[in-house]
C-alpha cells in the first residue's frame, strides 16, 4: 500500500467538496480572505482521518463529508487567528491571511470559517440525536482548542512547566481535533461505541505523537540550517517537549545558562546555539523522539479491536508516518 | 406599565442564568477575559427580546433561556472582536477586553464566547427538528453579522454609499440578531409560523430603528459636548445614515467641502465642526430621526396579528423606547 497515494486520493475527493462548499459570497473583500487559506492546499490530514475512520466501519464515505469539511474549516479558523496572535507572516508558503488582507478582515475571516464549519455540520443526514451528539463533540473540541492555545501562550511566560502540563496543553491544542475526527468519523459510519472509542484513543495518540514530532522537526535541523524558527522559539521561551525536558533535567551551570538565555528576547545567535546544543547534550531531542515513537505504538495498538481492512492499514501506516515525516 | 422595570425584571432573571452558565474554567487567564464583558452588565436588550417574544405566545419562559444566553454571548463575542478591529478602548465604561487582557487573549476570548453560545443552544429541550432549525437560524445570523461588519469597514473606504447599501449593511450588522431573537423566541414558545414571522418583522424594524437612532444620538450632541466620537466618525468617513444622506444631497460648495473633509484623517477640530454643521443644515440629522421613527411605527404594526397581552405591550413600548432613548 502506498500511504501517500491513498491519502492523496481522499484529499483530492475532499478538496472537490470543500471548493464547492466554500463558494463565493458578498462582500468579496471578506470571502476572498475566507477562501485564501483553506483553498491553498495542505495535507488535509484531519478530514482524511475522519474519512478513513468512517471507512473502517462503513462502505459509504459520502455521509462523513460534511464532518470532514467542518473539521478542516475549524482547523483553518484556528490557524488564521493563531497567525494573528503569533504575528506569523507565512502559512503553507503563502502570506498569512492578516498579512494579505489586514488584521481586522483576518479576524472576521476566522470567525466566518468558524461559523461555516457549523453550517457544514447541518448537512449531516440521518438520525437527529446522532447529529446533535456529534455536533456537541465539535463544540467541545473547539472549546478545548481555545483553552490549549491560551495555555501555550501562558507557558511561554512561565519559567517551569512539567511534562504533564505540556502534554495536557498539546492534548487540547492539537490532539483533541484528531480524536474528534477519528471518533466522529466512526460514529457517522455507524460504528459501535467500542469502535468509536478505540478510534478516539487512536486519534489521541496520533495527535500527541504528531505534535511532539513537530517539535522535534523544528529542533532537529543541523547547525547549517539552524533556522529563524528555532531562534524565535528559544528567544520566546516556547515550551516544547524538548525544552520542557531540558529545563527539568538541567543542573549546575547548564541550569544557569538556560535560566539566562531561554526565553531571553535579546539572546544572540551564539547564545541561541548554546541553548540548542544543550537540548542535544542533555538528550532532550532524543527523549522527544522516543516519546513520539511511544505514542505511535500506542496509536497502532488502539486499532487492535477493528477488523482488518484497507482503511485500518492506512491508519496503521499513518501512525508511522506521523512520527517519521520530514516536514 | 413601567417599561424599564419590566425589562429590568427580565434582565435580572437573565443575569442569574448567565452568571451560572459562564462559570469559571481553566486556564483562568482565559476565563477571566471571557467573563469580563458579558458579566459587566449592559441593557440585555437582545435576550429580553427573546424572552418577551416567547411570552407573547407562551407562559413558560424557562424554555427560552438557553436561546437568550446564546444570543447575548454571540452579541458579546462580536463586541470583543469589533473592539479589537476598531481599537476601541472602552466598552460599558470599563476597559475593553483587548486593553485589559491583551489582543491575543481577546481574540481567543471572543472565540470562546462564540463557542459557548452554541454550547448554550444544546440546552434547548424538546423536539430535535425544532432545535436543529433554531440552531441553523443562529448560524445564519452569525454569518450575516460577520458580513455586515466587513461591509461597515468597506464603506469607510468608499466615497459614496447609497441609502439602500447602508440599510443592507445595518440589517446584517445589527438588525439580524434582533430578528433572530424575536423569531426564535416565538418558535421555542410554540408560536405559529404566522406569529414567529410577525415577530421576525418586528425585530427587523426594531433593529433598523435602533441602529439609526444610535447614529442620531452620536451626532445630536450640541456644540459644547461635540465629543471625540463624532470627530472620529467624521475623520474615519463612517457611513452613518446621516453621513450617507448628506453625501447624497450636498451640491456645489457643500459637496466640495464634504469631499475634502469627510473621511480626512487630518481634519482639524474646526473642519470637523464644519462637516457637523452641514449634517444639520442639509437636514440629514432630522432625516435620520424621521427614518428611525418610521421603523418604530412599522415595528408596532407588525405586532397587530398578536393577541393583546402584557408581553405585547412591552414590545410596543420597546419600539418607542428604541428611538427615544438618550443613551
Amino acid at each position: 500500500m502506498d500511504l501517500k497515494q491513498e491519502l492523496k486520493k481522499r484529499a483530492d475527493f475532499f478538496n472537490q467538496s470543500l471548493e464547492k462548499f466554500l463558494n463565493h459570497g458578498e462582500p468579496e473583500t471578506l470571502y476572498d480572505a475566507v477562501r485564501h487559506l483553506p483553498l491553498a492546499g495542505g495535507k488535509r490530514l484531519r478530514p482524511c482521518l475522519a474519512m478513513v475512520s468512517c471507512e473502517t466501519v462503513s462502505r459509504n464515505i459520502q455521509e462523513v463529508m460534511p464532518l470532514a469539511i467542518a473539521i478542516e474549516l475549524i482547523h483553518n479558523f484556528t490557524l488564521v487567528h493563531d497567525d494573528i496572535m503569533d504575528k506569523s507572516k507565512l502559512r503553507r508558503k503563502i502570506p498569512s491571511v492578516h498579512i494579505k488582507f489586514g488584521e481586522p478582515t483576518a479576524i472576521i475571516a476566522g470567525d466566518l470559517l468558524f461559523i461555516k464549519a457549523f453550517e457544514a455540520m447541518h448537512d449531516i443526514q440521518g438520525d437527529l440525536s446522532i447529529f446533535k451528539n456529534v455536533e456537541f463533540g465539535l463544540i467541545d473540541s473547539v472549546r478545548e482548542i481555545s483553552e490549549g492555545q491560551q495555555l501555550d501562550m501562558d507557558f511561554e511566560k512561565r519559567q517551569n512547566v512539567t511534562e504533564d502540563e505540556y502534554l495536557g496543553m498539546i492534548l487540547k491544542k492539537t490532539a483533541v481535533l484528531f480524536m474528534y475526527a477519528a471518533e466522529a468519523g466512526a460514529i457517522l459510519g455507524g460504528g459501535t461505541s467500542e469502535q468509536s472509542n478505540a478510534l478516539n484513543e487512536y486519534g489521541k495518540s496520533l495527535g500527541l505523537g504528531f505534535q511532539i514530532h513537530d517539535d522535534y522537526l523544528d529542533m532537529s535541523s543541523d547547525e547549517k540550517t539552524l533556522g529563524k524558527d528555532i531562534g524565535n522559539d528559544i528567544r520566546n521561551g516556547k515550551k516544547t517537549l524538548i525544552a520542557v525536558h531540558c529545563l527539568n533535567n538541567a543542573s549546575g551551570d547548564d541550569k544557569k545558562l538556560l535560566e539566562k538565555l531561554f526565553g531571553n528576547k535579546n539572546a544572540s545567535e551564539e547564545e541561541v546555539k548554546q541553548v540548542y546544543n544543550l537540548f542535544n547534550n542533555l538528550k532532550s531531542v532524543e527523549y522527544a523522539k522516543n516519546t513520539a515513537m511511544g505514542y505511535c505504538e500506542k496509536a497502532k495498538k488502539s486499532l487492535e479491536i477493528l477488523p482488518n481492512s484497507d482503511a485500518k492499514q492506512i491508519l496503521l501506516e499513518l501512525a508511522e508516518y506521523s512520527i517519521r515525516r520530514e516536514k
